[in-house]
């Protein structure tokens, strides 16, 4: 674990939030075998996902749970229970806690909707939560969640069926998300895109734990490399900003800020009871502290992506080398909405090109190859204009596929140039069945491909704007 | 065929324009079954497709290709050939041009590259090939382009073969392009958001045939509802303005404009020797004629397949019901983005949900029926707000299938509510492989399905700019 010196916050929350990630043993109150009832899902979740920890399910109903000894109460148990799941009925929360106390059970996981966000009767029964919580030094994340997933402890306590929902695999992103459909739709993006996920936490109404107290713990937590946020408040401001910062000085931090408008702000109220506050303030907390601002799910994922595969960009000046053409008029478009430099070849470049290349090919950035280029042409390109050349401070390659000239061979042409050139990377490619597989082959060697030239170019702004950032 | 009257441009092109959609004779100059070249894929295609009519490979070193028989020139053909399809290297043009007209051969498709894009000598061969054209009455499409499709007569001139880029099924999309990268990219995608197509055609460096004549044409054929048109520049203003006026009253038109920046006009010239011109000159030439603009290959697909489907918003008040909150907060900051009215709901409607749903509902706009709804509850939220009262104008429906109440029911729930409304409803969900199936579902009932937040609000956008638009 990495070692993190932050004298304000200390270190207690690695304690306190460490059972949340990888309790030993927990407790499922409520626990049923019913395929409608959401314990249901849990339970099958944990066991398709090979958890190793005791399981305890509760309930004065059933002598047994998928073959699991039942407790009638928690009270009943008598051995350690480092976590507990609640799924029950929120009016019957409070007393559950009380059993908690008693029992000291001190990381509680709430998934049960019915609170601050269904207006004035939950709120109360909230701040009720709220004050056991406080009183009692319990943690809480949720309620009105879908807690937490470590895939390194092969444990989760989402209600969502993998069938329904695919789960990525794992890997180095960590995902904290306020909503828990934002949160569903994120797990089975992320094993589309092939994605891998270290932890995922939606915390929904955050009655305690939130982002902040999770952005310290993950700055300490070695398989989490890039966290990504979906946010539609925050807890703590100046809590944030601190976390963030030291945070953002070992990992990248990408935010996705809803509630930035009044009709979005109100929604988000009846939401999670966030009150979202005014949009311009979160924007300066983010310019402050590190953090990366996208706009929406398909951007979020994106910029997630480029910072897990490529390094940030020490500069704007970008080469592009393309065999489409219209690709490449697209991307200088979007390059210049975007503020990124589309530099024209400079003359030493263009004319060792017009030497080695047939005079239709057009040597002015975008280099573009035509439809008659191969493989190779794509390697002495990249060579003459990136590699012996430091004009340029990082590359978009869009290398299309269908020209007969073209094989999977320019995977290794291209990694192979992209590392030698010690600068960031980006391919863009034709989204199609075929080039699934070419994707597939540069991601596995950490060139991230974008299957248009909007999301290739915004990827790339986002290693310019975190190259902007860098140093703490 | 839709009787079109429109005096100034008068009727004459569709005579000579359907030749290159309806051939009953092609001949192939150039034709090979050397995998290498680009006319054996030609062949195979139209192989693949079931072209009916006469096909004729023309080259002196061949006896026959692919089993039929060859000529050594086109002189040497002495039956009718409605068009020809040339692949030869540019300098060689002109003189096969000159066999054409001694044939009157009266229509042509130029696939060859090496003319105005490639510089000085290019654009003195380019203005050859125009000026044997005009004074010849030789219509071209091309040249440097993919040339056409026509799904309707199984007939087509791509060399893309069809195991790298796949084809969209018969439908009623028309797309026009410059680009050719970009003509491959959009068939792929096509094909995956399973959108039909009725004509594409892909014009590269435009010598003849432009977009404003293919409007025109397009504006006659009954299997075109929507055209598609990615263009880096205008043949002629008066005349696009002209054709989209009048066509836009029947269809409808989507135009993605590259070459909008600096960098992006430069490498448009380079392209496809493109003289863009400003931006803004085009913005107002697309608003005066119905032309609806949108900004990516994502939003230029999701507008033609949203107009497809639905039919435009009469005004702006849209109604979002959801069982995700967080899908909820994301479509209301996008819809005050977009400048789409999430007007509150009306009393006598909150009156009437609060009385026949759960109290944790919630009954503003957005409705957000929560993770505990199923099908039906969609219904009579549908029913209430959207079908029995007239307030709102259109409808984003976000069922996320993951909770357990939900099932694949809630498509004939959703679809057959928005069917008795008589207003645009678009449905917005997860990405992910579970709801593929529901997806294909909602949209073989003509309800089309985004599967981001940003893409629905997208798409609603469309058809309130549109409405805007109507009357002719």
């Amino acid at each position: 674990m990495l070692r993190v010196h932050d004298k304000e916050s200390g270190s207690v929350y690695k304690m306190s939030l460490d059972k949340f990630f990888n309790p030993q043993s927990i407790a499922i109150i409520g626990a049923t075998e019913n395929e409608l009832n959401i314990t249901s899902a849990i339970f099958n979740n944990l066991f398709e996902m090979g958890y190793k920890g005791t399981i305890v399910p509760v309930n004065p109903h059933y002598e047994k749970v998928f073959g699991l000894k039942c407790c009638p109460s928690i009270l009943d148990y008598e051995d350690n229970i480092d976590l507990s799941i609640i799924t029950i009925s929120s009016e019957h929360i409070p007393e559950i806690l009380s059993q908690h106390i008693e029992r000291k059970i001190n990381n509680v996981v709430i998934i049960s909707g019915g609170f601050a966000e269904t207006g004035k009767r939950g709120i109360v029964l909230e701040a009720e939560i709220k004050k056991i919580c406080r009183e009692n030094n319990i943690r809480i994340i949720g309620p009105n969640c879908l807690g937490v997933l470590n895939n390194y402890s092969n444990f989760s306590t989402f209600f969502l069926p993998w069938s329904k929902i695919k789960r990525p695999s794992r890997g180095h992103l960590s995902i904290l998300s306020q909503s828990g459909s934002y949160a569903a739709s994120m797990l089975d993006m992320l094993y589309l895109e092939g994605i891998g996920v270290s932890k995922f936490v939606s915390y929904g109404n955050r009655v305690d734990v939130g982002e902040s107290e999770l952005i310290e713990y993950l700055t300490g937590d070695d398989s989490t490399r890039v966290i990504g946020i979906y946010m539609e408040s925050v807890d703590d401001g100046r809590r944030f900003i601190r976390a963030s910062r030291l945070c953002s000085c070992y990992k990248h931090i990408v935010v996705l800020k809803v509630g930035r408008q009044e009709s979005g702000i109100n929604a988000a109220r009846s939401h999670t009871g966030a009150i979202a506050g005014r949009y311009e303030i979160y924007k300066a907390a983010f310019r402050k502290s590190g953090v990366l601002e996208v706009y929406n799910l398909e951007e979020f994922l994106d910029a997630c992506k480029v910072l897990l595969m490529q390094k940030p960009a020490r500069g704007n000046k970008i080469l592009v080398i393309t065999n489409g053409g219209g690709f490449g008029v697209a991307v200088s478009d979007m390059c210049s909405d975007t503020g990124l430099n589309l530099a024209q070849t400079p003359p030493g470049i263009r004319e060792y090109l017009s030497e080695h290349f047939p005079e239709f090919f057009i040597f002015n950035n975008p280099i573009d190859l035509t439809g008659s280029a191969g493989d190779k042409d794509f390697g002495i390109a990249l060579k003459t204009a990136f590699v012996d050349n430091d004009f340029y401070d990082a590359a978009i390659i869009i290398p299309l596929m269908p020209p007969p000239a073209m094989t999977e061979g320019v995977v290794d042409v291209i990694s192979e140039r992209a590392k030698e050139s010690g600068k960031p990377v980006v391919v863009c490619t034709i989204k199609s069945v075929y080039t699934k597989k070419t994707k597939e082959k540069f991601e596995s060697k950490n060139i991230p491909v974008f299957m248009s030239p909007e999301r290739a170019v915004k990827a790339m702004n986002v290693l310019v704007e975190r190259g902007k950032m860098d140093g703490c």
